[in-house]
Formats: C-alpha cells, structure tokens, sequence
C-alpha cells in the first residue's frame, strides 16, 4: 500500500492566510471499490476561489471543513478503474483537490483529449478561467466593437482571456498587472492595447488616459484601489460582471469603498449594470466555449501563460504568493509527472 | 392677446426646495408661426425626475436653466394649428412643462385616443410611470411565478403598477408605503399580497416576515431606509432595477449607506443584477406596453389612482409634497379643464 500526500486547512484564517493554516499530511492511497476509478494528480490548479473556501462565512459554496483536504481542480490520470466509463491511462479533469491521489466514482470527471492542446489547459484557458472570461465577458460584459474593456489581474488566467476575447470582439483592451514585466507581457504577448501597474501611485490619471472614451466594460476581479480608478470613468450604459473581488479577500471588515456612497446614484444616472458571476451560472454555454476557444488558441488568437510551481508541498506557499500577485501567469502545481 | 401663466426655476436648491425656488409668472400666449401648433394645457404630470433636473449636477438629462419654465409632461389640446397633422381639438401627450400654454412644431407630440381611457392616464399608467414599471419590472427584473418583488411608494404611479403587474406575472407583490391609509389601499385596491409602513422601526423585521422566502426582485425607486431593510433579503440571483432614489434626491452630500461596504461582495456571492435604467431607454417596447397595459386596464387586472391638485398655481407646493410622500396615488395638477 502506497503513500499519497495530501494538504488539509488546518484552522480558517483570519486575514492574510499564514503556512499554519495549511498542514500537509500522508494517507494511505485507497483501493477503488465497485464503479469507482483512482485518480493520479498531474496538475493542480490554484485559483483565488479558494479563499473564499477556508472561511466559513455566507457564500455560494460550502467551506472546506477544517482538517479536511483543500479543494480544487486538477488534471489527473486515471490509474485504476472499476468504472466502464473509464480507462486506465485516462487524462480528466476532476476536482480531487490538493492531493496527490483520490477516489471517484466518475461523477463531475470529464474526460480530457490531449491531442487539442496541453493537458494543463484544462484547468486554465480551456478551463475553468477561460470559460469565466469567456461567459463572463461576452454574456455579462457583451462588449461591442470600438468600446473599451478593463479588466485587472491581466497577466493572470482569467485577465489575460478578458482582454484577448476583447480583442477578437473589435474592443480595445486596457489591463492593469502588478509590475513592468507583467505589463510589458500583457501588451507585447497578450496583445492588449495598454497596460497599466496597479501600484502606480497616479493609476486614476494614467488609466483615464489609457481610456480616453471612458470605460464601457470593467470585468471585476479584483476590487479595491483598482476599482477606485474605474469607478469615475464609466460610461452611461457600462456593464460590470463581477466574479472576484481578490483585494478583498483578506479583509477583517468591510471597509466601505471611498465611491460606496455615489454607487447607487451612479448606477441610476448613468444605468450601470452590476451583476455577479460564477462560471457555473453559465454551464449551458460551455460547448460554444470549448469550440470557440479551443479555436483561438489553435489560430493564436487567445494565448495563454502559465507559472508552475514544483510539487504538492509547494502549494501553500504559491496559494498564499496568489492571493499577492506573485504569479505570473496561471498559477500550476505539477503534483505528479505527465504521461511520458 | 391672452395672458398664460407659468412657473419657471428661480433658482437651485440647496437640499429640499422651498416655495421660494419657483417663481409663477404671466406671459403673453403666443401666437403659431407656420408649422406650429398651439397647446393648452389640461393635464401636468408631476415626478420624482423633476428634482434631478433642479440640479446641475451630472445627469442624464440637461438641468433646466435658471429663470427657464419648470419640464414636466403634459396632456394638452391643440386651440390653433398651422401644421398639418394636428387638427383643433386634438388631445396630445406633450413635453409642455408647467405652463398653462405652449408652442410646439409638433415633435415630439403624440395624440391621445380620448376613447382608451381618461386622457389623464396618458401621462400616469398608460404613460412614462406605466412604462417605467413595466420595462423595468419585465425587462431588468424578470419576475417568475413563485417569486417575491418588493417595491417602495407602492400607491404612487409606478410602484402601483410594479405591484400589479408582478401579480399578473405570478409573483407576489410587497409594497412599502408611508401610513396606514396607503398601506389598506395598497393591498385593497391594487391587491398586494402585502404592505408595510416605511415609517415603522420595526420596519426590517415586518420586511422580513412578509417575504419568508427571501426577495427576488427589488424595484429600486426611493433608496434610504427601504433598501437597508431589502438588502440582507435578496436572495441569490436577485434583480434590482434601479429607476429612481427618492429618499436622496434632496441630500446634499452622498452619504454611504449602512451597507456600502458588503455591497460588491453581495453582488458577488448571491450574483445579484443591478441595473440602472429609464424609461426611454426601452423606446423600442412602447408598442407592447400600449397594448398590454390597455388590455389589463380594461380588464381591471391594473388599477390607478390619482392624487389631483387643482391650477398650475398649485404645482410647487404639490411637488414638494411629492418629494415627502404628501401625495396619495398618481400625482397631477388639473390645469385647465378638459373638452365639455
């Protein structure tokens, strides 16, 4: 009998996650019984989701329970199947979490097919952050040619898909990073019209000049010292898919924005649209997504960046360098090696 | 030559406007150029949106000038013409303002059918309020069978219609209303399945017990201490047309509301919609609404009550009252009198 690791929440944050908060554990790697397959982690995907999932407070989804295995999306092969539907030697896409082994008796598993890109895809551009961006950009946002897009965290899995689907839709595309290099990435390889660093002390100045018609689409992902600089330039008629607020996720309290109290008079005057996202909202669009995006980024059209970390103990630490920006690109833990 | 009489802004309020703010004038009827029309006015419409354009603040609209006539909507009669498509004795919807005559080249004029429904309802619940609940109600908040709409000045012009046609749609209806009489009318007349007193402490908690299964749309038009009791009861996916902020159109600072702080974190974990609007913003939907808010009209599903003031004289103190709630139903000046 083999030995799996896994990491577990040991207690719930209060703030800024700390590496006490996580405990890596071993386990003894168990036998699938009747229908069930056991699934070997190649890629674990870290999303700023999972914030949300250590506290316990009102959210659209359960918390994780303290000492039990941080959720998460990963790419894993199949290594043992008592299931029909499933082969060994079968990459899928599976929510095992942070572990190096799991059980499943096939629900919720989706088959991968390595052939139309790397299997890592399946949890960034082709997955979960790609059809985010992608729903939540044309469905929410519905960005009409010659308008301007914002969107932060540009260099990140799902900023990076924003502004690229922007593009392709005639929009021009304004991205805020953290950093020259991030920016100089999200211009020169994601092909955003411009991109500006979220620590610049004159980020309002600099991205009302990056945005000289106003903003007419702000993907929300962030909020905070961001949201500040977009908030005046709206346009009449702008919309704002929210899907993550990352500025915020430490928060203690809730700290009332320096805008919260123009928020509703602007919505009114101006007829903002506000809505909030989860990707799943949209399940029904997912095979226009795959068939769209799987093109793009066959014809180049929607690259994507990744940022691997080496190991399944690496992961606290790259969760809690997430939640500060210390990615570049989408954020991997390679937990077992690929298919040779 | 006649002498007509007008009330024009003698200046911007600062806060709640006084007596003194409007100024009656005479001035002498004009006579039609060619192509013009001449229009007495019968009925003045008086709204919420008035307050907005006193300001000079950033709006949708222009602010009226100092010294220029107060806008307003109006159902008036044509007494000369020197245009073809309107004859003597027409009854038109006008953007006359308050006036007792005005010119037009007659664009913009629309003729009333004397036949459908008493020519005061073209500007009242088959006219902008009418419209305003249905496209806001129907096009941004969606109501399903089953589901619960709350909406505030729930005897006034639209939240009456909110209410009704929620009903029609399967909903259940809950208005908020300021005193016991509005309430027993609310629910009486225009069958509500319920309503409370805005002016209630307890009003939080009676919201509460009214909606046991949460709140799925919020027809947004005063703001203040309504949205404090609506909010920590919208339920996930909830929608909320925002139309109008009565409660704040008089403040002078934009003070943040108890719940700035949690609002874009309630977006995002209950994805709620806001939406910001007015009613020509569905110009392409009048057609729809003539015909099914007619029909229900007729057929008793929508009634409407009106809260008449007698002589253009009367209109400021009436519009103040407006603005505190002192009307009691659709609030009109009876400025001349209708055709014998």
């Amino acid at each position: 009998m083999s030995q799996g690791k896994r990491v577990v929440l040991a207690s719930r944050p209060h703030g800024e996650p700390k590496p006490s908060d996580f405990r890596l554990e071993e386990y003894a790697v168990p036998v699938p019984g009747d229908g069930q397959v056991l699934l070997r982690t190649i890629w674990l995907s870290l999303d700023p989701y999972m914030r949300g999932r250590m506290s316990d407070g009102p959210s659209y989804a359960q918390p994780v329970p303290v000492d039990g295995v941080m959720e998460g999306g990963t790419v894993s092969e199949v290594i043992a199947s008592n299931n029909r539907a499933f082969a060994t030697g079968d990459i899928v896409l599976s929510r095992a979490g942070w572990q190096t082994h799991a059980l499943s008796d096939g629900k919720g598993l989706t088959k991968i097919d390595p052939t139309i890109a790397p299997i890592s895809t399946a949890v960034g551009v082709l997955g979960m952050p790609g059809m985010t961006a992608y729903t939540g950009l044309l469905d929410i946002g519905k960005p009409q040619a010659g308008e301007t897009v914002v969107v932060a965290a540009a260099s990140g899995a799902v900023g990076s898909a924003v502004g690229q689907i922007a593009r392709i839709k005639g929009a021009r595309a304004v991205g805020i990073a953290g950093g020259k290099d991030k920016c100089a990435y999200v211009t020169n390889e994601f092909g955003f019209d411009a991109c500006l660093d979220h620590r610049d002390p004159d980020l309002a100045a600099k991205l009302k000049e990056a945005c000289p018609k106003g903003i007419d689409v702000y993907f929300e992902n962030v909020g905070g010292a961001v949201f500040d600089a977009v908030f005046p330039l709206l346009n009449a008629f702008a919309r704002v898919p929210v899907c993550g607020l990352i500025a915020h996720y430490n928060d203690t309290e809730a700290a009332a924005p320096k805008w919260a109290g123009a928020l509703m008079r602007n919505i009114l005057t101006k007829r903002l649209t506000f809505r909030g996202f989860i990707v799943s909202d949209f399940a029904a669009r997912h095979g226009d997504f795959i068939r769209d995006m799987s093109q793009w980024v066959r014809e180049g059209k929607v690259k994507y960046k990744e940022f691997v970390t080496e190991g399944l103990d690496s992961a606290p630490d790259a969760f809690m360098g997430l939640l500060k920006g210390a990615n570049f690109g989408k954020q991997l833990v390679r937990v077992g090696q690929d298919r040779p």
